[in-house]
């Protein structure tokens, strides 16, 4: 089942600091290809913050040319006040990836913890512990950079699933 | 106070569609210049939506130029879902001028009403008379339309304040 290099970029979206992890996947093994963040001041106007992100991710991408993403599934809680805001910059995070042509995947905080870990409530260092095992060359300096990596290793896994290949087969031959 | 003539645009955001309406102001008179909205293709993915939001907004901004911007406070209510929604339309909103290196102000549902009609709880039918009113050459199809020029008559009265033009003033001598 190994075949075409795939580079993924994932993503894990914040208003003032947005994490992204590179990796590279030939359907079996994964490789580590970079992560970091882009942050917003938190003193400039809204608009200029989510343009500090856009470029950010926006020059990410260029830098590295990844061929799909995937961005998480912002966790909906009881304060649509914090919705709001995420959702703000969620947009952001997934429309840099679409104007350079990218598909963007979605994948919940559960799913995403379910395939990295095994486990649907994994907690932060499991998650880190396992990236570290699957990515060993992998160096992150926060929580942001470790997400969107586990976002793009979870990509990896389900791109190649039987579901995902026909949905993309499907939209190609809708082109 | 007449003075040099400033283009506004209103954006009025949502995810399926999102109104928008350009005016000029002298500082005294007002002037209708276009409206009308961008829409987004509810079967397609997430990202494609919203590519689809900046690609229109970002094309409106090329053809009419205007020199400021102005997007509505989104009002909050009690569902963090919708919150969430409507937050990845609005970053788009506020992205798509700050990109093209305007300013974007933001106004609450109730400042625009009350400074477009003189309330703060005028029904829809009463913002629509006064844009009637106030841009008598104005042709809208749609609420967002109507929406998206009562933000930018917000807007083109509000930047006159003495308090916006010391903003002004500050942000300028600080660039």
């Amino acid at each position: 089942m190994t075949g075409r290099l795939i580079r993924i970029i994932g993503i894990d979206p914040g208003l003032r600091r947005t994490g992204w992890g590179v990796v590279d996947s030939d359907g079996v093994r994964l490789s580590y290809v970079a992560s970091g963040h882009v942050a917003s001041d938190a003193s400039d106007d809204l608009c200029y913050r989510l343009r500090a992100l856009f470029e950010g991710l926006s020059s990410v991408i260029a830098s590295f040319k990844p061929n799909e993403a995937a961005v998480e599934e912002t966790f909906v809680n009881d304060n649509p006040r914090a919705a709001l805001k995420l959702g703000q910059a969620r947009g952001i995070a997934l429309l840099a990836p679409a104007t350079k042509g990218l598909a963007v995947a979605e994948y919940s905080p559960n799913v995403i913890k379910k395939t990295v870990v095994g486990a649907g409530h994994a907690e932060k260092r499991q998650i880190q512990a396992m990236i570290g095992f699957l990515l060993p060359k992998a160096r992150f300096e926060s929580a942001d950079e470790a997400d969107a990596l586990a976002i793009a290793i979870c990509h990896a896994n389900h791109r190649t699933s039987p579901v995902a290949r026909a949905a993309r087969a499907l939209r190609e031959a809708a082109k």
